[in-house]
């Protein structure tokens, strides 16, 4: 209270590798450095008004309702019973579509930027939560995207009703590279050929793989890293969907790459390495992609990317 | 070489907790103070006898291929070369078919009573083959108890084929509490309910508490421990051949356990606690049981046990 109350601010949102290895739905991490930028403007009357989109070659609706932005930013107003209303204008630096949480990011930004403006600050739960309910609109109810994107690193979320995350150390050698063909992958077709049930069996590989990687976070293990870098649940059933993306998995891991996987709903693949491979790791996955007749463009950054924040 | 070859080994082998919460053929926890000792005797004539089995009235094989002892001790001498044969006495200190590994804890004890005769020393991961193989006999080919029997404390299985196993710390202050309810449950029967196959849903559940727990005790946060006690796998199919078994479970929380659930196949049920707690936890599972008609008697440990080991 009593301070200056802001009347403009602007914020960041990562990129996110969601459904990260075994952590289908449950592990994310954000992109340092790739993301959008919202900027929100308190105005007067009640309510969420999307004044412009940038970057977006129109593609994204102007209905605040309908826009993960939007949502976000009428969700933080509502609980903090803000008396004022809100313009977004989105600058949007993540292609759509291209699995690297550009719904999410969109999402945190215009909350962050949201809640600068309010005059006592929520807990960051209540933000997540907002987030939640934004990509909702578009993707369902899962958190992997929005929670490492608000709150920076890798997050595992154990449950999203009731919220429960858990930050995850990030070896300090881990670089990320993150490798994005043109081509269009619809998250509503990546998910259609998830399985609906899957056997035992990929259960206690996928449990025993994620648990691995938790551990090698923690003991600062990259060889079990290496290791537990493997996707036996959306992986092997979103492969085919990517023309070259088997190829440029194994090339990453050729090239020195601990391992590498698809980055959320794809097709944008992500290798983990140590610094000094992230040069040869994009290299080698941008040959496989155009060996499949795709261009593709690499971005590289240092795996624990900071969360969400308010830009000067 | 050189030293002094022994002629007579006692070995201890701890029983253990496995399919431990969402760890599903991939968890297993060392029991402290609860298991099986085996010694075994050099003889001259080549391969692996059982002169005498105390404490199983009778239940076991004493051949030697059909008794995981007798295999373990085997492969043993098969990976060393021994120009030697090895005489075995089981002293069962568990009941068979209780889910606390019985057969995996003749196994270690033996693997451990033969290498302590040996010239040279094998590597540990020799001696978890070996009881791999001993399981084999009796159970299909998991690692989830031998491996934290052979190794003392809580071991994630990241791999049975090839072997890759991972220790995780166990939080100072955690004690278990194990309760075997006077009932017969085939392992076989136990194994006949699991599902094939589990919705995708299941295996997100199964995942984010996993890792959960295996964040929970690096960061040693009994809080989130607890909350990560979920089995979304083994558990609801079980719990039904189990009479009194979900009680038992509820009546443990309620007593102050942080999480509980089903030891292996069953039907001795775990629950984990701090140390001060464990007087009521297991008071309030055996009044569970009791309620359901049946008799049942509690053990108390350090949640972090010991290994197979050499007696002296």
């Amino acid at each position: 209270m009593g301070g200056r109350v802001r009347g403009r601010a602007r914020a960041f949102g990562p990129a996110t590798v969601a459904n990260l290895a075994a952590g289908f739905d449950v592990l994310g991490l954000a992109v340092e450095g790739l993301g959008d930028v919202v900027e929100a403007v308190r105005v007067p009357e009640s309510g969420v008004r999307i004044a412009a989109i940038m970057g977006d070659d129109g593609r994204l609706p102007l209905d605040a309702p309908s826009n993960t932005a939007g949502v976000a930013a009428a969700e933080v107003l509502r609980a903090a019973g803000a008396g004022f209303g809100i313009e977004l204008t989105i600058h949007k630096g993540l292609p759509l579509g291209s699995g690297l949480g550009s719904s999410a990011a969109s999402a945190v930004a215009a909350a962050v930027a949201t809640h600068a403006l309010l005059p006592e600050p929520l807990p960051v739960e209540t933000l997540v939560l907002a987030c939640v309910e934004a990509e909702a609109v578009v993707s369902g109810r899962h958190a992997d995207n929005v929670a490492p994107a608000l709150l920076g690193g890798l997050v595992l979320v154990r449950s999203v009703e009731p919220l429960d995350l858990v930050r995850l150390p990030v070896p300090e050698a881990l670089h990320l590279v993150v490798v994005t063909p043109e081509m269009s992958l619809p998250t509503r077709e990546a998910r259609a050929v998830l399985p609906s049930a899957v056997p035992l069996s990929t259960l206690v590989s996928a449990t025993a793989n994620l648990g691995a990687l938790v551990a090698a976070c923690h003991q600062g293990d990259l060889a079990l890293l290496g290791r537990a870098l493997v996707d036996p649940v959306a992986g092997p059933a979103r492969e085919p969907l990517i023309p070259g993306s088997s190829l440029a998995l194994a090339a990453a891991r050729e090239a020195g790459a601990l391992g590498a996987g698809i980055s959320g709903a794809g097709p944008t693949l992500f290798a983990l390495c140590t610094g000094e491979r992230t040069a040869s790791v994009g290299a080698a996955m941008i040959a496989a992609f155009a060996h499949a007749g795709l261009a593709s463009r690499s971005f590289v950054a240092p795996a624990g990317g900071r969360g969400a924040h308010v830009l000067a």
